[in-house]
């Protein structure tokens, strides 16, 4: 007997090399012509150093998840070998080591253009504040960028890079985003170290990132988050993190009174989008945002500006050459502040989280428009401080309230929309923003976790289902065992299988997958109910992930389902049929 | 065939009821004749109203864990009623409703005897700063008593209350403690809500419990502790709490630099507590504890003692009458200092932070004196502010590096000890405590957890057992399962039993209960391996807690070891037979 020559594998043309990539981002770079984007821009041979190592460690067969990828760092975060401005050329200094973050992207396969222009010292939310000239939106070259990260987030919109990296504090990593067309992720605070990073207000600054693509976004935070020695604010990711608000999630976004501030023309596109977070599953309802945007007001308008004083304040006192006049302003002016006042400020912004907490509990998300309009380059230019103000009403409580966000273009024009999550809930961000990109990485982004297979009622729709999901479970898809396992119906109010390891006379049988933290695992363990048991399953690939499987004195005396292969399809029998296999 | 009668009863003396406790305390209150320790006493008649409706709970069958315990409470804290004066005799008022932390422990049947003198506004570690008068020691009336916490540490050591609650910010709930030789509980910020409390400085202060055993002291901190929503800053158990150092701590004390300052006479005291902490499992090893005490210097040294002003600097600004000299001048100076300055010092504590955790990596707690010495009041009356730093050497980096402590007296003299643990774990360093004073309660105080039963290479002594203690699981006792069991022989590298549940020919099988915290269980059973399974387990209570038992294929082609009914027992067998049990 012969055997038929397996099909031949299809050829698909090789990926573009980084080579390859950057040799076509320096051409689109000289066609765009936007010298303003770029404090230091890389020359061509220089990146094609890089570019072509990664070729080579791509040769050698590493796995690099970011391979080829471009990449802009906002020139606030170091990169060894170029300079770090802050936006103010007196201040500049070559660091001999990247920022860790900067670190981890180009080990995992990205290649640095270059440094980007900004507001000087991060303050500023329209992107005028720079004595390396004003950046212009890529949507509209009357219209400003947006800031402080502006050179970043116009640099990923106009296809130079496919990664760029901000910062954000009141929203310099979402105006942005929003006012160029692109995706802005600001993770929780303390997830990406912020070694290397010259500091805006510590307590509220972190390292965000501008994408193209949610999924390629969601890959390049995976590589960006965890603890760093250097970064005494480093968090971890808390051991119950939820990776998940399920098919219905409860989404908060602002009443009537809490979209006044948004621009005529955007409002329809605000209802567009609530219209598609509603198709897509999530309840939608309004709620009074008015403490959140007063929480924002007080990172600005009380002591806490202080600490931009304490980050740069002595630098700024000495009259530095290229120091931007409202951004020195603004700066100096806190170095008066009493220290008394930023303690009550500090006060008064730890109540405020309670309120938020209070006010968000019950909601998986709160999604609101990331900016009220799309101010023009002479109109910032004219009041540098009330246009900053308006840009930040939607941005700027986030960090000091301790929260998630993800800036997503919306369905039109550049009103784009935030989703907003508790502390660590940036998965459930992540989900919620991909409704409206329509792509995203299919891995959550978390990395704590576990997996576990279920068969019978915790399947999804299945009456204990919920006993995942309120445990922050993700559904990670459906799986098959090989063939050894017996499917039994159990006696009980709710019908349960129980699916016994059976070497001899077993099935395949369906099932899911679902990923768990690992305090989500103990609560399920801990909650299991006789006579199931936590053991491990063989799949058809050959892994063994844990499953809820059954004990074997339950064996006997309940009736083989086996054939059905499928609790579901038992069920769709049992009902057609009005009654329960005897087995 | 006739039964003979059950044995009789053991006839004990009922417990003395809150009414009888009462009357004795009052007699003891006149009898030590020390008005100074309070500032309000309750009448007898008044408390006794409280405590029959204590005795009368009790009679209906109430189960209230610290039923007729009677309480002083730090005139800081209110108890609804009483005036709170924070020992400042014209800040009095009389609030509506008591703290959350008073509410809890009257509910579980404490009474409240008063309020207790202290060091006005929390603000002194000697207990002399008050126009209430200064409070002695209750082991020798020409020393301190230590402070803020004065009244109510000697309150507990004379033997007036079984427990009295204080705060603590730079050492007010230890120093006292070790002062007056009784036990000074000092919990991670946040795990007692401060609703009630007047403010020393927000963000290091706590609410603290003196006691005069562990046990009881053990028992009021559960029932204190736990989030309340009126307090911003109240933090829940995370999901992944330790809830153990196992058997071989691993404890850190300070090298010789660090006991430089210790008294001559307390050396030897300290040296006994090293011997003893060694004689009872713990790894003891010297460390340079320099940079601790450097960063509890940023605490009255720098900026952060704005706090103090934020929190009561406008009403000492009035110069209200009562105000005591060293108190005022403290607070007020802090009016002057700069915002930025606080910024940054709040800079350096993270810093500090970090460094902590590197110093502590691989110890469970850090052990030390909790006073250097025991001043006279003289000294203290002549040198306020220098007294209160040299008292506060030990203690005040405690609460800004965010740590948890419980001090107990020493071996002998005033020289008390406190065992230093990382955030949230409490409960190590109350197990620690335990050494010194050979008493405490059973179960783990911090709530969240669960309890897994292990009947092989998971038991204490035995291989896998790092499998649990390495999660921070709790050795909680052993147990006997019902007698529906079989105890199998597994092959493998590592010896290891499979228990199976069988009902018609099973034995009792003797094996060990632990309890895990929820990512604890979480995480041990993503490392299960098969055969293993995760399933209920009756015991001989009838409980029937998870445990480790086997999946079925496992049964077929193993030995019995059912008769040996603890697997311990027939590793004995098996090592003196030189051999492995067939079966």
């Amino acid at each position: 007997m012969t055997t038929l020559p397996p099909d031949p594998e299809p050829v698909l043309p090789p990926p573009p090399s980084a080579y390859q990539r950057t040799i076509a981002a320096f051409d689109r770079i000289t066609e765009v012509d936007r010298p303003e984007l770029w404090i230091t821009l890389r020359t061509l041979e220089e990146v094609l150093v890089d570019a072509k190592a990664v070729d080579a460690r791509v040769a050698a067969g590493e796995d690099l998840p970011l391979a080829g990828t471009l990449l802009a760092v906002k020139d606030l975060i170091d990169v060894a070998g170029l300079p770090t401005t802050a936006g103010c050329p007196s201040y500049a200094s070559v660091p001999e080591t990247s920022a860790t973050v900067v670190s981890r992207l180009t080990a995992a396969g990205s290649v640095v253009l270059g440094k980007t222009n900004l507001d000087q010292f991060a303050t500023g939310l329209a992107g005028t504040r720079s004595p390396y000239g004003v950046v212009a939106s890529a949507l509209d070259r009357d219209k400003v960028a947006g800031g402080s990260s502006s050179g970043s987030a116009v640099a990923v919109a106009l296809g130079l890079v496919d990664l760029a990296l901000g910062t954000d504090t009141a929203g310099s990593g979402r105006v942005p985003a929003a006012l160029n067309g692109v995706i802005g992720l600001k993770p929780t605070l303390g997830l990406v170290p912020k070694t290397g990073v010259v500091p805006a207000s510590r307590s509220y600054d972190c390292v965000s990132l501008f994408a193209r693509t949610l999924t390629t976004g969601q890959v390049a935070l995976a590589v960006m988050t965890g603890p760093d020695e250097g970064d005494p604010m480093s968090r971890p990711w808390p051991a119950d993190v939820r990776l998940s608000a399920g098919r219905r999630p409860r989404v908060a976004v602002p009443d009537e009174a809490g979209l006044a501030l948004l621009a005529e023309a955007a409002r329809p596109v605000f209802a567009e989008v609530v219209k598609r977070l509603r198709a897509a599953g999530s309840v939608v309802e309004p709620v009074d945002i008015a403490p959140l945007l007063e929480a924002g007001k007080l990172l600005y308008g009380g002591a806490l500006v202080a600490e931009r004083y304490a980050a740069v304040g002595e630098f700024l006192a000495g009259n530095p050459a290229g120091a931007d006049p409202t951004v020195s302003g603004i700066i100096l002016a806190a170095g008066e502040l009493r220290a008394h006042d930023l303690a009550a400020d500090q006060q008064r912004l730890a109540e405020a989280r309670s309120r938020c907490e209070r006010l968000l509990a019950g909601f998986d998300a709160l999604v609101l428009p990331t900016v009220p309009d799309h101010p023009s380059i002479e109109e910032a230019l004219a009041d540098p401080v009330g246009v900053g103000r308006r840009l930040g009403v939607y941005t700027s409580f986030v960090n000091p309230l301790d929260l998630a966000a993800v800036a997503v273009p919306a369905v039109r024009g550049p009103y784009g929309v935030t989703v907003v999550a508790r502390a660590f809930e940036d998965q459930v961000a992540l989900d919620l923003a991909a409704v409206l990109t329509d792509e995203q990485a299919p891995t959550p982004y978390p990395e704590p976790g576990a997996d576990l297979v279920v068969f019978g009622a915790h399947l999804r729709g299945q009456p204990l289902n919920e006993r995942l999901t309120t445990l922050g479970a993700r559904f990670t898809g459906a799986v098959l065992t090989s063939e050894g396992y017996l499917m039994k119906l159990l006696p009980g109010d709710v019908p349960q299988p129980a699916v016994i390891a059976e070497t001899d006379a077993g099935s395949a049988l369906a099932g899911e997958r679902w990923r768990l933290s690992p305090a989500g695992l103990g609560r399920f363990a801990a909650g299991l109910e006789p006579p199931f048991v936590l053991g491990r399953v063989e799949l058809d690939d050959g892994s063994t992930p844990l499953a809820v499987l059954c004990a074997p004195d339950a064996k006997a005396e309940t009736a083989d389902l086996s054939r059905y292969e499928c609790w579901r399809a038992y069920l769709r029998f049992a009902s057609t049929a009005g009654r329960r296999d005897p087995g």
